[in-house]
């Protein structure tokens, strides 16, 4: 076997040093800097002649910025010879844009996923892809891995709430097979927050399909950005008779009004995990953030073992 | 022929209307903004199928901005079915990295030719590319720009300089080929600065190979970036005689430091294009900006009549 190493862009250099350490050796050197011009410089400061490398950065806020860090690194390391990139990202930005919903517009995920590859990227390690038909985007291997078993986790050793009183939201119909992932592993039912706009021009109705009545609603989605749907959801479940309301989600982009409307929010706790960092100015105390750290150390280990990643998936 | 369209992304829009209303066309709608996570959102809000289509985009300040732009807006255009993608970049970002100087160093200029050409650009329009090699570095058709004709036609008609007592000077080695043409066309001898470090940890000596004495010396050079090698290399020209000094230059990157050390400095006009926005605030009144927008247009009609572009490189 080649020899490991990984290195740390600026994405999470915590989730980093932390996966680094589960998997017992240092970060690799290298200094992620911009020149005057704003361009990006990276210098790797050791040999990666024949290792096998493994970049750990996810394409969260400044996405363009960590973006083209991404990309350079796997340029530099291809011309350095590296015997294998594998790029590890926590969280895959432009994701959303992952089919054409409107005349004209990019399929930005599509986009993301042939720079990675023509820029020599080997294989991709990702978390809960926003639609899991990213993979077939990527002509190289890719492992998928999951967050459902971390968020489930917590809530089963969380002793102040009753599982038999319990169900798993899905805040929209595209979350239905995640939220009923998360009901198989805390043994609860399903509801579904059904949206609908009876007229045009009408505001939204949030209806609820399933029983939530007296019970503890916990939404479940794979990002919450500004925060507007989820927040609306908790406050639909609320008034129709949820007895309290949890959310959680893997990536936690949070952007513009998020904190203030978590803050604000009928949420009791909003369970999230640190594939994205979270600034702390602000920062509502009722955000958790779980650690996907020993995961994807677990699967940087069978990679380089040339294992299966699969095992990792329940 | 298909129906020709001009877009502008957010990198030069003055420009790229300067450059429409040459050509005679209004520039197509579209809107280039952020989602709130600071992912790029364009809506190309035309139609574009069967047109041969040209984005004017230079990938300056902040960089990697403008360069997700212009590959959002060809993977949005190419789905879109435009019968040609040509993208006219007045200045390329990433270039200064053209080659391996040192170890494990990626080469971004040619990392960007591949993003541009596997999101699906057909052609590409450059102006003064910092290394003319960076043409090897696509595929597809490009064609080379140069913007020496338009800085010595400035200095040709300028009437307070006698050239037969001008000297045109290379601030580098690099430079001479460029010092070389303009020289031919203002009828001047060359001087070049030899820059040299007569022992490791003593600072450079500035020499210079050709006679300056008494003589209006104009440097020139490709990029101006943080302006330190152009002001000193202008000291060095005042203190070894030359009567006054003039620099000029295609892209005026002018990052950091560059406006107050242009403002001190012993140089009496610098001369660029507007291949790059130069912010207004603190602008020294010495700076003169010249348009490149006749030349990137003609380049433009000449492209879309399938005539050569070469008439256009002297
Ligand atoms: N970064 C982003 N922020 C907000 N909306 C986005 C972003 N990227 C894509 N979208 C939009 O979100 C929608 C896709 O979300 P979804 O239906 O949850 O898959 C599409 O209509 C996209 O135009
Ligand atoms: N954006 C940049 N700002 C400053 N220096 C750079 C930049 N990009 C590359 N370089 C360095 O500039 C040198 C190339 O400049 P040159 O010798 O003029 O071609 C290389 O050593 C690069 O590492």
């Amino acid at each position: 076997n080649s020899k490991l190493k990984i290195f740390s862009l600026n994405g999470n250099q915590a989730l980093a040093e932390e996966i680094a350490s589960y998997v017992g050796i240092p970060l690799g050197k290298c200094s992620v800097k911009s020149f005057s011009d704003g361009e990006v410089q990276i210098n790797i400061e050791e040999s990666i002649r024949g290792c096998d490398v493994f970049i750990v950065q996810p394409t969260s806020y400044p996405v363009n910025e960590h973006l083209m860090e991404l990309l350079i690194m796997i340029d530099a390391l291809k011309r350095a010879s590296a015997a294998t990139i594998n790029v590890l990202m926590p969280y895959y930005g432009y994701a959303r844009q992952d089919r054409k919903a409107r005349s004209r517009e990019p399929i930005t995920a599509k986009l993301v996923a042939d720079m990675i590859e023509k820029a020599g990227a080997d294989r991709v390690i990702a978390l809960d892809l926003h639609a899991p038909q990213i993979q077939g985007f990527f002509n190289i291997p890719i492992d998928h891995l999951m967050g459902v078993p971390i968020l489930s986790d917590y809530f089963l050793e969380k002793e102040d709430i009753d599982l038999a009183e319990t169900v798993v939201v899905s805040p929209d119909h595209g979350g239905v097979t995640r939220a009923r992932k998360m009901a198989d592993r805390l043994k609860t039912p399903i509801a579904i927050i059904d949206k609908r706009r009876p007229k045009p021009n009408v505001s939204e109705v949030m209806n609820i399909v399933g029983d939530i009545n007296g019970k503890t609603a916990i939404i479940i989605d794979d990002i919450i950005d500004t925060a507007g749907t989820i927040t609306l959801a908790a406050q639909a479940l609320i008034d129709k008779g949820a007895k309290e309301v949890y959310a959680c989600c893997t990536h936690p982009v949070l952007s513009g009004p998020a904190y203030e409307r978590i803050e604000d929010s009928a949420i009791k706790e909003l369970v999230v995990t640190n594939s994205i960092v979270l600034p702390e100015e602000n920062r509502p105390a009722k955000i958790k953030q779980l650690s996907v750290g020993e995961l994807l150390a677990q699967a940087i280990i069978r990679v380089y073992e040339q294992e299966s990643v699969s095992v990792l998936f329940d």
